[in-house]
């Protein structure tokens, strides 16, 4: 019964990531997107895109990575992709999140969590990257349907959309191709910067 | 390639379900939850409460069921638990919803996705038990700490609230004792009327 007041107390604390937003609009609406409904739509993207994988993948830990990979920026935030001052102290203040929020859990699951999380973070394992590409890929879908909102407001070019997109390649060559097409239209179509 | 661009457009078009108001508020904030939040945050419960579950059961395919399962609502809305004459023709709209949404997947990811909805309709696997009784506890857990918000504005009496959550049980009778608790102090706290 303790441990499940500490899980039950976890599921009300994580409420919290619906608040979270993100600099990226969603596709069908006006609004920035939250943490919580990105977190949902990369679970989809791993479920129906599992193929495309380098590698195969336990598609069971890239999804619990998935779900859980922003649940840190409920204490730290949201650290925008092309904020190099941001990028400088992320790890530490994720981690100290981390700390926080995972330990509302019993320790079994603290444990697993914690070990997932960071699993996601190092980017070194086939699960790990597949998770780590689709999370590159979906923003750059909404952009390209979203007039370039993001790389339009804070004046983002395609060399910066790819040297931060690169590595979609280290979880999936397809899905990187994929990817490149989409940055060539967009350019094209004027909504992202040559 | 043309089995990437379905799956893109697939994609694309279920971002939709951020769009799609229920009837409960978030815990967090005084707006109205999404179905796409909804739906990560009972992913989330699947993986934390899976001990709590009568039986063993498989937990990707509990995921994957909470992840889709209100997909269908894209095309026939959201239906009010406690909504009688929607009731009626709710599987009848949703099947058409289902048929449009899914015939858009390649056809083995359409028959995957068909047969997890239609087993978590039917509630009638393990898999389909827990996951429903996720889905009927996490409004409940909303609304006992946002003052009964939905109980108190549509004039929901605690006999109907235990009425539609009793099956509970069948997935979890643990997490059901855990919801009479919750039922219990709410109509202690004046919040849910008896």
């Amino acid at each position: 019964m303790e441990n499940m007041l500490k899980q039950f107390n976890f599921i009300v604390e994580i409420d919290k990531l619906k608040t979270i937003e993100r600099r990226t609009k969603i596709i069908h609406g006006s609004r920035l997107e939250n943490d919580a409904e990105h977190s949902w739509h990369l679970a989809m993207m791993a479920m129906i895109l599992q193929h495309h994988a380098n590698e195969n993948i336990d598609l069971l830990k890239v999804i619990k990575m998935l779900l859980i990979h922003d649940l840190v920026e409920i204490d730290a935030g949201d650290t925008f992709a092309y904020d190099t001052d941001g990028q400088v102290d992320k790890f530490d203040r994720e981690t100290k999140a981390a700390k926080r929020l995972f330990g509302m859990l019993p320790a079994e699951q603290e444990e697993e969590f914690t070990q997932l999380w960071l699993e996601f973070e190092n980017k070194e394992t086939e699960e790990a990257k597949f998770a780590s590409s689709l999370d590159r890929l979906q923003p750059l879908v909404h952009n390209s349907l979203n007039q370039g909102d993001t790389w339009q407001k804070y004046g983002i070019t395609s060399e910066q959309v790819i040297n931060r997109n690169k590595e979609i390649h280290h979880g999936s060559e397809k899905l990187w191709e994929y990817a490149q097409t989409i940055i060539k239209s967009s350019v094209e179509q004027g909504i992202l910067t040559k």
